[in-house]
């Protein structure tokens, strides 16, 4: 595939408006061709419009020829892997192997959809029958199923630059929910963006939809954000990135005229408890695996395993001597850009700063934006007088929190903020400590895991990546796994209507075998 | 039960500290004993610090436990519909029968919701078990509830003094969903709100649940509004009024450092169009029927049929003159409040201001506060000009829109805001018109009826009282049926656990015998 850096505004490729920009591969610091165009406010409104025009007719395939759709996109991007993988070697400095890998995700995630719109239980048909003589009034037919809520802005992630990016899940779950998509593609990645773009714009043409199911922009600084999330026929937004650069989209669409909903998952330093009986059981193990996890894609994760805390005792100084041991291990590593770079080696300083002690460090860097693995140790009492030692440093390091006791550790699980995900290891005699802390981390996350990692994240029907603010904008939403469609579906209700005029999935003689709740029953007759 | 005005925080009875009130008789003008206590910030944050301490006990309890919890509320309303009634038919100068209709239906919801906890179908289960020999990776065995916000607080509605108020759908569903409530009693009817509010604390009690399940506030002016919002330890709001009053609480909880979810339910015009077909035939039926249903409680209802727009031709004339004769056979009545009373006459004027007609009156109002029926009619040409004839006037007015084509009937649907409902009165000549209309009304409403009237409201499995901005401040739920309770609940997923430490509907003998979905295929076993 030639990249031609150009935009791609539904089969329109559209020359640069706003400037151009080139990619930068951070291992050599070299630019990279083509150069790729910016565009403004006009390439949203002609994305949008053209989103809008296209939303009747999308919204309203049939869900064997929508899911055909997505699956069509998984194939293109199945065959795709070598060439997206050997450009993202380029834009990113990590290895090629790991982004065939996430292509291959990727088109799992668009096929897992596919399976979902075909099984039609996203809809969530409801069927209430007539009831004529009912005292003291009779119930008309009610008839309900979750249609789509309009075009969509996704802001791609920079760093996992398929499967939250272009081609990800927010893309496949929208268009799963017959949404029409228009995604802001983000800079740290535009020659993948334009790869996967075409791939999915090409998908739409042969399936013969209308150009405007999808369209592919680029743009420089903020502004193109604020007119993409400003404008009238947006009907919700996603985003995957900083607490600061999502709060800025998120507050900016609820000051509409009409507030629209946006997903925002931001951050979180998912941190794992390790309780008495399993630290001195397995300390070693347990600071030499988390280190392992958290050092994955040079710790640009959102599932890092960032803070590890555990209450000073038996088995502490092996958890610590071995976390310390991994870490000494790992080489320094290129980071996806060298905005992401120095903002790692601030925060890094910040933990110094606010009373950590460093541990241990791995290989020194070699080039301008590596990122050196680093481990702080910091006392429970400092974490808990120090908000900003509870924040994310988004990079290769973890901190290890050396609580004085459970009362602490209880104590530093309830300071934390909302979380994605948080972790508890635990052997049979901590069972009574972990059944008490469960609660606690219930009320903080989306997601508890038990005697194991966070990473690899599962795509699912029961995975939530999602949780309180300020992991995400609204704790009720995933933004991975099956549920992920949920953020772009609404209730619509069909009261005393001709079987003919019905949408499919409601008939009475449900000729798509969904799943429906017949007067409270689920059934799929 | 003797009303004592005071504010009920959990188990206490606070007394005023922000002045007190009197509720207003609108039919006489008279103020109506005992006194009213108003409370503020501080108030507010004792109730919520309960509400929070309640928390994660309340939202631990079993669904048998807590089903039987709706139970009572709903067994102590239904006994309490004639004391109830009683003092409506004083604070609103409606006649007591609505009342004791409305208390009985109340408590219907309230059962209603104790099945939907009773067959946990809202927890959403979902099991991925373990695959410990995938490739490339093992699956570690995933399940995924939904569980409780955290506190919500609840915004009673004046129109429907119950159902939307303290005892209504709102508070049935958060308490379903496991979250504790903290409602503001709307001042135009404390004494019921008071009832309610005992019902409730003493269902509290004799569950033998935390006193911080339940309390009940009342307040000035908007401080105690923006004290509720603002309080950090609110997880959710639902709000049920005026677009104004709606927005201005959603975005104040927009801005706060950690936004949270506001449902707001607050205009809706309701349009009903007739076809030519339709109007031929039943061109009369359909403006009388619309007219009666339009009247029902003064006008005062979100779902009132406000817009009746149809194409001059065959039986336009007979629609006019039903919908004349019907409106003329109105007699004044009472309206809620003063105030509603004050902003009815005003927009009654608006209507005229714009260019509508005055076509037809009910009886002279008698007495200070009656609100006067009243039909207008307006070209299309003029609703397409003027948004202002496209708003809500809160009160038993009805707008009959005389459409000059069929091209101009589908601009006017497209013309419209965001609706909670939209009626389509079509006959088989009419089948390909109604088709096509319906994309364009989907894209407009949560609700669309066919040759029906929209109210009175179901409340059930299908049912939807939602719809796009400004019926609702988020399409994607509904405060009306079962779905309501999806507001409340969020994902959260639990990954690795011993079967012990799981929530009881995700161990794996499955003992509550919920539906689950189970390897992506949904089952009971």
């Amino acid at each position: 595939m030639t990249l031609t850096g150009e935009l791609l505004i539904g089969a329109a490729e559209v020359a640069a408006t706003a400037g151009t920009m080139k990619a930068l591969d951070p291992a050599t610091g070299e630019l990279l061709e083509p150069e790729f165009a910016f565009g403004g406010a006009a390439e949203v409104d002609r994305a949008l419009r053209l989103a809008d025009e296209a939303f009747d007719s999308y919204s309203h395939t049939g869900l064997a020829q929508r899911a055909a759709f997505l699956d069509l996109i998984a194939d293109k991007l199945e065959a795709a892997k070598d060439e997206l993988a050997a450009r993202l070697a380029l834009e990113t400095g990590l290895p090629a192997v790991q982004f065939e890998g996430e292509a291959v995700r990727s088109a799992g995630v668009f096929r897992k959809f596919a399976t979902v719109v075909r099984q039609g239980r996203f809809l969530q048909a409801a069927v209430d029958t007539a009831q004529p003589d009912r005292q003291p009034t009779p119930r008309l037919d009610h008839r309900l199923q979750k249609v789509a809520l309009g075009p969509v802005v996704i802001f791609g992630a920079s760093n996992f630059p398929i499967s939250y990016s272009v081609a990800g899940g927010d893309t496949a779950s929208a268009l799963a929910a017959g949404c029409t998509v228009v995604v802001k593609a983000h800079n740290a990645h535009p020659g993948a963006s334009e790869i996967e773009g075409r791939i999915i714009r090409q998908a739409v043409a042969e399936a013969g939809l209308h150009e405007g199911v999808f369209s592919l922009l680029r743009g420089a600084g903020n502004e193109i954000g604020e007119a993409l999330v400003d404008h009238p026929l947006v009907r919700a937004v996603t985003f995957t990135g900083s607490e600061g650069g999502g709060m800025a989209l998120y507050r900016r669409a609820q000051r509409r005229p009409d507030p629209i909903p946006v997903f925002t998952e931001m951050t979180s330093v998912n941190p794992t408890f390790v309780l008495p009986a399993a630290l001195a059981a397995r300390g070693a193990e347990i600071g030499a695996g988390l280190v392992q996890r958290a050092m994955y894609n040079v710790g640009q994760a959102c599932l890092k395993p960032a803070i590890l805390l555990a209450v000073d005792g038996p088995g502490y100084r092996d958890l610590r001597d071995a976390a310390a041991a991994e870490v000494e291990k790992v080489d320094a590593r290129t980071m996806l850009t060298p905005g992401i770079h120095d903002a790692y080696t601030r925060n890094a300083q910040r933990l110094e700063d606010e009373g950590a002690t460093r541990v241990a460090a791995g290989a020194a860097p070699a080039r301008a934006w590596d990122g050196q693995s680093l481990l702080y140790e910091v006392t429970g009492e400092r974490l808990l007088a120090e908000p900003a030692l509870r924040e994310e440093v988004f990079g290769p390091a973890v901190l290890l929190v050396r609580l004085s006791s459970s009362e602490q550790l209880t104590e530093a699980a309830r300071a934390f903020r909302g979380q994605l995900s948080a972790t508890l290891h635990a052997d049979a005699a901590d069972r009574g400590a972990a059944a008490e802390l469960l609660p606690i981390l219930e009320r903080r996350t989306g997601r508890i895991v038990f005697n194991a990692f966070s990473i690899p994240q599962e795509v699912s029907y029961a995975s939530t990546h999602g949780g309180p603010f300020p992991a995400t904008s609204d704790s009720r939403f995933t933004s991975v796994g099956m549920g992920a469609i949920e953020r772009f579906v609404r209730p619509v209700t069909y009261q005393n209507f001709p079987d003919e005029l019905l949408p499919e999935p409601l008939r009475e003689a449900n000729p798509l075998q969904v799943w429906r709740l017949v007067d409270g029953e689920l059934t799929r007759s």
